[in-house]
């Protein structure tokens, strides 16, 4: 088999087989295939595309590549839960210890993350002492004893895919619905989850910027999962505005513990018992997911989902208190109101500005290297539909850094849109594929 | 500028300026854009094509990314002659010393070519003593003493393209014509010749399979020497049979030799005055084609035209006798004659077929290293159109070894095709771009 045939029946339109997607990811892997020939291939599919067992070939094989989390010593059925991405989205602070709390065992891997804040890793750091650098064996002890433990991401995990996508980012070869699909789903089911329920982002703050993109990443996702026998479904939310209010760390932390409170924004709430009834179900700890529903509802409504992320805590180096003293968690030392010019509504707001503003303060990485500033973060008092007076404060920015405020106000200032008259409020959920 | 950017805005269909060219051919050639992106560039160039603009900024940067070929010294019009390739062509043999005889310069880089059979310079090496490893100032001395010299290529002409092919031929890349075109003419600017004709081969022996590409390549080629300022013209002729009669080397250059002599094979003759005229034309030593047309005709029936080869040969270390005794050529130990099976007429010669056979005696290169028998070859005693009887040679195989003539052999007959009642003669020359 040859390389060059491969490039050559894809560019041609071709479909290739499994041996000939199992022979490229394999050679790929042992340095003998080179990288320029990798790239003209994905050149080719990023024109032609791939049908669904190309894209599932393709994804067994980046799964094959490497090591699979061994999750057997955990007892009963594991789901796993994935975002692809948006302003504001602390759903997996709020979603794992409220599923957890329902007897569904939560042995998560997360990542730190690149962009405008940090990943659930980071954010959880906003507990002293919190480490997610722990043992399989205490990861796992942890999942048998308390229910609920996060990993950093090992190197084994899939490493074709890690190859792959670092060679896709710098020939513009990622925009591909089947190779961003794999992508995803060759490190999820490495993960080793049972289960694996999926939060498509759609709009201007989304990798996916329109809802037709947004359905068809789902839909190949959801197929995918399918076909390597796990339980998947996926949820299509909105990303035009930022999800709840706060953008940043120990602000969004903030605002999770808030909704594991039973007060917290409408729209982070409803995500995660939307997501959190289908993990319920899948493990088979409801039958429906109105039934699940009912059970994260009454785990909010009783404490226990509260009392579920002071164990994560506790069992992973930090202090239990700091859930319910949330002020303990790191706070700017300086703080600027954006201001309403005249009355309105608010008409729009550019995620993807607001996430810009918070990496302007310091909320996020530009580079691996980068330092987070655990304490900086933007809260939203207006949302989109929602009305405002002349002075009213729309939204505050926290800062250590009055030069970074400055730049990060801009940034928000020119993120909001205004009308005269009222405006609908965003429809979350846009629709569930399963 | 960024790679990954060029590489994007070509695969969206954009249009490269010429900046973004020379950045990614400079880059290349200087070892800081890596081959990955420029193959992932060459895939999208594929997909998406290239104007006449940028067609012409990619041949003029490539061009440029090394030295020319330093003619100032050569006294005269400089006419340079360019061959797409083909079985059995042994043009440059006759039209260079027919050209050179009416007092027009022909200072020639050749190639030794990978394929059926050898280049013009593993031909002309036929002659003992003949040599093309001769210094510049040979060559322009010669040139401007005898009107005629010939060059191996010299590595430092066009090093971007020589990059560029390179990975182009392992990633799938080489069929586009803009890429095709400004290949060969980027070399061919760097010979610093002040007008080329070209002879574009259509058919089944040729790169280019059929009249339509073929005629698409020519153009294309034309419009890049127009815009660099050179006169050019096109030629677009049959390639669907060998060219004349010998395929092999020492068994061409006699061919050749016949041909000077005013004994050669029509279509090889008719092509040789057809690309001679325009070359007399270029330089000025005729006002129109048919004026030239006599100058040539004259050249050969002088015997003019066969002493400038013994000029040439006599000029790099040959002895000119030889011209005159053809049979002091390499020729092999052994023949075997390919017969006709019943009565008929020849419809076909696959000429890729015949060109295999060839390689298959020894007369051509698998690989850069291998070494060619210059005196193996096959002489064609019927083409297309042409009558059989049953038990007539229909074709000579000339080699060294029985068990590669056997191969050869099977090879050979199954390139003829044969009909029973009588089939037109192919049309040698299908075209004309100026």
């Amino acid at each position: 088999m040859l390389m060059v045939d491969i490039i050559r029946k894809k560019r041609d339109g071709g479909v290739l087989s499994r041996e000939e997607t199992e022979f490229f990811i394999n050679g790929y892997v042992k340095g003998e295939i080179p990288d320029y020939q990798v790239s003209a291939l994905m050149m080719a599919i990023y024109f032609r595309g791939m049908n669904d067992e190309e894209t599932h070939d393709l994804t067994r094989a980046m799964l094959n590549s490497g090591e699979k989390l061994d999750l057997s010593a955990v007892k009963g059925f594991k789901v796993d839960k994935h975002s692809t991405g948006g302003v504001g989205d602390k759903t997996s602070l709020v979603l794992t210890p409220m599923v957890a709390s329902c007897g569904v065992p939560v042995a998560k891997m997360s990542g730190r993350g690149l962009g405008h804040t940090g990943g659930t890793i980071d954010k959880l750091e906003s507990f002293k002492g919190f480490s997610t650098s722990i043992t399989n064996e205490q990861f796992i002890h942890n999942v048998n004893t308390i229910g609920i433990a996060l990993m950093g991401q090992t190197k084994d995990l899939a490493p074709a895919d890690k190859l792959l996508y670092a060679l896709r980012d710098v020939t513009a070869t990622v925009d591909n619905m089947s190779l961003i699909a794999s992508s995803i789903m060759s490190k999820k089911l490495a993960a080793s989850a049972d289960g694996i329920v999926l939060d498509v982002k759609s709009g201007s703050g989304a990798f996916m910027k329109n809802d037709n993109d947004a359905f068809e990443l789902a839909n190949k996702m959801v197929a995918i999962g399918k076909n390597a026998g796990v339980k998947v479904m996926a949820v299509v939310s909105d990303m035009d505005q930022p999800l709840g209010r706060a953008v940043g760390n120990a602000i969004e932390v903030r605002e999770a513990i808030d909704t594991l409170n039973g007060k917290g924004p409408e729209d982070l709430y409803e995500l995660c018992l939307t997501l959190g009834s289908y993990m319920l179900k899948f493990a088979g700890a409801a039958s429906t997911v109105d039934e699940a529903r009912s059970s994260l509802e009454d785990a909010i409504s009783s404490g226990g989902a509260l009392d579920k992320l002071g164990d994560l805590i506790e069992g992973q180096g930090g202090n239990r208190d700091d859930v319910c003293h949330p002020e303990n968690l790191p706070v700017a030392s300086k703080q600027r109101d954006l201001c309403a010019k005249e009355d309105g509504f608010v008409s729009a707001i550019k995620s993807e500005d607001v996430g810009i503003a918070s990496l302007l303060l310091g909320g996020g990485r530009r580079s691996k290297e980068d330092v987070i500033d655990l304490s900086v973060g933007i809260y939203l008092n207006r949302k989109v539909g929602e009305q405002v007076k002349k002075g009213d404060v729309i939204a505050t920015l926290y800062g250590n850094d009055d030069k970074k405020i400055d730049e990060a106000y801009k940034r928000l200032a020119g993120a909001y849109e205004f009308a005269a008259n009222s405006v609908p409020a965003k429809k979350l959920i846009k629709g569930i594929v399963e």
